[in-house]
Formats: C-alpha cells, structure tokens, sequence
C-alpha cells in the first residue's frame, strides 16, 4: 500500500513539499464566519457563548462552569483500569517535564552593575479539549501538566458540552487528574474568543493550547497576538527507520497506527532491506482488516505512505532530516548510536520495542508536537512554552560615569540623540 | 506635553488597548504586492531578485552577496572610538547571553527505559537589517549574537544597497565584529523570500529575524510557518516609575529617549509626586528644543505621552503590570527589592543612573523585546530563540511487556484501536 519512491538529489525537496500541502488552509467563509463569531463574544460575553452554543450544540445552557460535583460524577462513568492507567502515565508526564523547568540568573561586577533574566510563569492559560467523538483524554494531561510544572496558577479549561448539556466523562477525569479545577461547556471559535478577550463568567488568559478543528484553529490564528498560542497542528506524521532485521509485523503496526488519525496522515517507511519493504507490504493488508478504522487507514496509506529503500542507515537518516518528521522511529541495534546523526525530528522512538504510542499516551514525553516539517525550528510543547523571561539590569553612578561615553557615540551614529541626551545628563 | 490622567478600575483596561491600538496592520495592497513579490523570488530566483532591487533600490546589480574586501573597507570608513565602543558592547552582551546556554537531559530507569530532551541549534538563520537613513548597527549585534552563542552555523545576512550598490559602512562593520561572513545586498520583502525560499545564491534559511518596515514586517507574517521568525515589533514604548527624589532632568530625558523613535512611540510616567510630574513637565519642553528629532517626540509625546499620579509605589508598579510594558525604568532606591512586584515587563531598568539606552547599547541585555503588551506572555529575543528542542525515548522488550496493557487501555478509550495494535503485536 505504500508507493515505493526512488530517492535522488532532485525529489529530496519534492517529498517535503507535499508533507507541507496537506496542511489544510481555512478558506474565506470559515474566516469570515469565525471573525463574526469572535467580534460577538467580544461584545456581548456570556449572551453570546449561550446563543452561539445554542446554535452550533444543540443545547441550551444556564451556566457555563462545570461544578466540582458534576466532575465527581465522571468518575462513576470510566473503568478503574483507565483511571489507574490515567494516574500512571501523568505521574511520568511530571516527571520528565519537571527536568525542564529552568531559573533565572544574575550577574554581578565590581563596579555596582547587576544584570540577569527572571522566568516567570504565565498567569493564566486556556486549555482547549475537543469532545463528542474525538475526545482525547491523553491531550488533557499533554497541554496541562506541562504549564502546572511550569508554575501557572489558573489553568482554564473549555470543551463543547453534548446534547444533554454534559461532557465526556473521561476528558472529566483527565481534567480532574491534571489538575484543573475550572472547566466550562463552551467549544468551537467562541470558547477562542471568551479565552482571548474574557466574559462574565470566563477569565481572559495569556496563552491558548489545545487541538481543535478548522474552526477553532482558525480562531486561534486571529487572536494570535491579543494572546499567545501554541502552534497549528498539521496532519500527523511518522517516519519508521527500519533493517532487514526488524520484524515486519512491528513496523507494519507502527506505520498504522499514525495512518488511523486522518485520510492526510502521512507514515513512511525508510528501510535498507528490500525484503523487508516487501514483508511490511503484505502485513499492512493483512493487518489493516483487523482495525476499526480500516477506510482511513487504507486511505491515508494510498495517498500519502511512501516506502523509500537505501544502502546504509546513515542515508535513511540523511532522508529523513529532509522530511523533519513529527514522529521517527529508529527501529535498529544501538539505536542511541544514531541519534546524533538525528538533526530534525520531533520525538523519536529508539529500538524495536518503542512504538510512537508509547509517547502518546504513556512514556513521558509531550505528544504536542511540530509537523509537516516544522521540526526543523518548532519544538516539542515544553514547559518554556508556558513561561517568559524578563531581563533587568542595574547601572551604578560609577558605572554609568566609567561607559557612559561610549554610550553617547553609539547612539549618535544611529542620529538618535535623546538616546544619548538621557546618558549625558546623568554625566553632569 | 505628557496628558495627566487619573487611573481607576474601569479605565486601566482602556490604557493597554489604547497601546495596542498603535499597532500598524497592512492594508490589503500591501498584503497584495508583497504576495507578488514572494511569489517572483520563489519562481525566478536570484533574477527576480536584480529585477526587484533595481525597482525599489534604483541600483542595477550583477552580484548579491557583499565580498570580504568590501568589508574590511567599511573599517576605514568609521571612527575608531565607534569601533571601540561596539567591541565593548558585544562582549558586554555575549557574556549576558552565554548563561541562556541550555543542555537537555536524560533520565534512566532500571527495567531498561530512558528518555530525554536535546537541545539543538537552527542549522542556519537570516537576519534582515534595515539600510538607509534607519541603519542601526546595534541591532546587527542583538540579533546575530544570541544565534551565535546557540550555535548557529550558518548566520546569512540582508540588507538594502545604496544607490551605488554599496552598504552603510557601520553596518558592515557591526556585521564583521558580530562575527557573520555572508552577507547579501538586498532589502524589502524580496529579501525575506530568498531567505524563506532560496535562490541559487542565498541560501534558505530556518528562521528570519530583525526588524524592517511594512513590507519586510508583512513579508515575514506571509513565509511564518514556511519558515520561523522573530516577533513583529510594535512601536517603542518606555515607562518611568519616580519617585518624589527622582530628578527631573533624568526623567524627562529618559521619557523622550523612546519618544524619539517613532510618532507613535508611548512614553508614560507613573509617580508618587505631583510636584516631580510638573518639573518634568517644565524639562521636557526645555530638553526637546535641543534634540535633533524634536517634532517626532513632541507628536508622540503629546499623542502617547501619559502621566499618571499614585499614592504609594506598590500601586505604581500594580499599573504597570496593566500595561507590561516593553521598557520599564525603576527610578526609585533599592530597585531591586521592587522587582517582584513585576510581572509583566520586557526588560526593567533599575535605579536612577541607569537609562534604558544601556540596555538598547550596551549594558548586555538584548534591545529585541515584546511591545504593545505582549510582555505578559512573549519574552526578549534569547539564545532559546535561536535553539530548538526534539525528545526522545526508548523501551526496552521488559519495560513493554511490564506497561504495554495501561497503553492499549488508554488508546482503545480514544476509539484508536491501530494505536493499540502497534504495543499488542510486540506482546506476542
């Protein structure tokens, strides 16, 4: 099913291009129609997120905010075995984010200066969760434990209520497990808006994270500026590196497992082995009619799985830093060996008992992650995506008298003489 | 010349969005002809780039890129006490920002699992620098020394020629000291799209960073996500807590040390002493008159000049953080016991010999820093800018086998049953 491709100095840039233009671009009436829908929220607050959820819902709701009893409740509706599952894998999220937080620093001179950095944790931060039938619990933990690591203090999160004016219990749980405790029904581009410029009842927040669809991407495209936001997820991706010693069947999972997301996903084998491609062939049909999204698997792999066959594995290396993935499995010996060869890639997934899922759910590393080759400069959601720096610097009377003219010729070179008029008064 | 305004809790809102309001968005024949202008250097290259600079630069060039002999001659036409000086200054600021360095980490555990974070330099980075009457050799230095202690290889720079295809000496020679050998005649936005696309004599970059005008600014907004690039700054914005021993003198001149800069500049006051509001007012007037852009800072001063009269500090500092403003100057004693009331501030000049023009020089701190608010959540331009981060993890056969049914739970609950797949096939 995937569509054996020759590689050569002039297609190298080809295969990254059409990575790049499965991006799906908003078209000028879902812009117009979100731009309404934020200027309504901006204007008429909480009138407007109960108008709007009533249109786009289908429910009609009194007030927004979830109680703490309500979120009780969804405890009663999941299996422990998940529950227990949940705990665990946020326990190694925290973990191997709590490496990441960084301090501040300061430097000292004899001559009275002082000069440093504070990090500072944002204030507030809105967490979008999709519902109905895409409801990811493990993206909840994903965009929330990273900012509590990083020390924010109000952590607000929306997602659409369903029909009965509910959510889905196990994105109830997630919330509950990461730690959030305001959590109000309002989805699609007006849960942007009440995020980005605050209702009634909804804090405006300094950042705003979380997947969503056309919609609310498009909106967090617009506010983009009045607020931070996290990037604009493109289909998901997976490069396996496999050898003639990897085991068919392993990879042949692996590639699915990243197609099952989306028609546009895009899973690429790079192999040294030409048996091996063969193998994967027939495992990937095989395989495929045992799993529930069969149609978008077959699609996605017609339409965007490639199988690319090399002479070493520096070269499928080599590759694969031209295509950036968001996910790389190198499913060899040593494989540490490797990862120095390893210059653009989002997460990579070492050795022949790491499948991608492992970092989606469970390992500890972030599953928000840089695509269609954006891991060439975007990173992995961090725990620095949810602080600022600030510098400050301090210059004593001595100081200032010992640099001051050096300041005065820089800055009357550029012709901006007030820069150096607020040095020289201090001269006198 | 600054507008006394009394500041309550219905009108603190109006101060930040008045601030914001300065922004300059492009208007649609801008957005147009720069969309022309990127779609010509995609497809004709270096051609469309002698094409463009004879439109806009009125200079017929053969060549783009600047050789070491024309640098080396920029030397003999500078001063050596501004050569000095700007040494100083870049070793003042490579020893601020080496301490942003960041290692990443591993973690290990005993069943065979590790995992852990790299961090790694942008292969290769642009920086834009405006030419012409604007031409600010100290900006060179903030952009290109940050990428540099990052380890950034490739650093290619672009900048406007002359009429006789030449380039402002100071720029050349800020370019040499900070250390970058490429350097391309071109400006405007057709310099950010060889930057963003390539052509056969610039290379294509990861990031874009510098400022420029309109249409460099706008260039950058259309090729984000193509490539990264920095923040679009808004106009400059200073803000001066006093106190009733702050000198009037000092005042005022720091005030028009950003007013300076742009009509649209922001200059505001907050200050416990009405009396120190009144003789700054006198000094502003007396000072302007000896300032060469004495029109520029009486506009903006009367336009976006501010002062506003507290009771105590605390309450100073308290609207300060409404504004997050990108310069904020403590002129009081004992600064730095003040500065944990700051939250929100893109770099915080302490004490009262310490004008920000330290900072937009010399002092070490970086001069690129968030504007029009965004202080509550961007940060000053650092080596993190210049870096990016990929995780990575590995399991060993035992470490799945002991976890591989939490991860099955987890992904069947997300309906993602190929997920699923790829952990049961290896616990066979």
């Amino acid at each position: 099913m995937l569509s054996l491709m020759e590689i050569n100095e002039s297609n190298k840039e080809k295969l990254i291009n059409e990575l790049k233009e499965r991006v799906e671009d908003a078209d000028s009436s879902v812009i117009e129609s979100v731009r309404n829908i934020l200027s309504k929220v901006k204007s008429d607050g909480d009138e407007a997120l109960f108008e709007l959820t009533k249109t786009f819902d289908k429910v009609e709701l009194t007030n927004l905010q979830i109680s703490s009893d309500e979120i009780e409740r969804c405890f009663d509706k999941v299996e422990d075995e998940f529950i227990e599952a949940l705990k665990e894998a946020k326990i190694n999220i925290e973990n191997y984010h709590m490496k990441q937080k960084k301090t501040g620093y300061i430097m000292t001179e004899e001559n009275g200066i002082y000069l440093g950095q504070r990090v500072l944790p944002l204030e507030k931060v809105g967490v979008y969760v999709p519902g109905g039938t895409a409801a990811y619990p493990s993206s909840v933990l994903m965009n929330v434990i990273p900012a509590k690591v990083a020390g924010v203090e109000e952590i607000i999160m929306v997602t659409p209520p369903d029909k009965d004016g509910g959510i889905n219990p196990y994105i109830g749980v997630a919330a509950k497990i990461a730690g959030i405790n305001k959590i109000y029904k309002v989805g699609g581009a007006q849960a942007v808006a009440a995020l980005a410029y605050g209702t009634e009842s909804i804090p405006r927040v300094d950042k705003i994270v979380g997947p969503g669809n056309i919609f609310v991407a498009t909106a967090k495209k617009l506010v983009f500026g009045q607020v931070d936001i996290d990037m604009i997820a493109g289909p998901s991706e997976i490069l396996v590196i496999a050898d003639e010693k990897s085991n068919p069947v392993h990879v042949a999972a692996d590639l699915m497992s990243q197609a099952e997301h989306d028609k546009l996903a895009s899973s690429i084998l790079i192999t040294t082995s030409k048996k091996l491609y063969e193998e994967v062939e027939a495992e990937l049909d095989k395989q495929a009619k045992t799993l529930e999204r069969e149609e978008i698997i077959r699609t996605s792999l017609k339409d965007f799985g490639k199988a690319i066959i090399c002479k070493t594995l520096e070269e499928c290396i080599e590759i694969s830093n031209c295509i950036a993935p968001e996910h790389l499995e190198l499913m060899v010996d040593e494989p540490m060996s490797y990862l120095g060869l390893v210059k653009h890639a989002g997460s990579v997934f070492l050795g022949r008992y790491c499948p991608e899922p492992i970092g989606d759910y469970f390992g500890g590393t972030n599953h928000v992650l840089p695509t269609s080759g954006t891991a060439r400069f975007f990173s992995p959601l961090s725990v620095d995506s949810f602080v600022k720096k600030s510098s400050f610097i301090y210059y004593s009377k001595e100081a200032i008298l010992e640099n001051g003219n050096k300041i005065i010729t820089l800055a009357n070179k550029e012709g901006l003489t007030a820069h150096a008029n607020s040095v020289k008064v201090r001269l006198k």
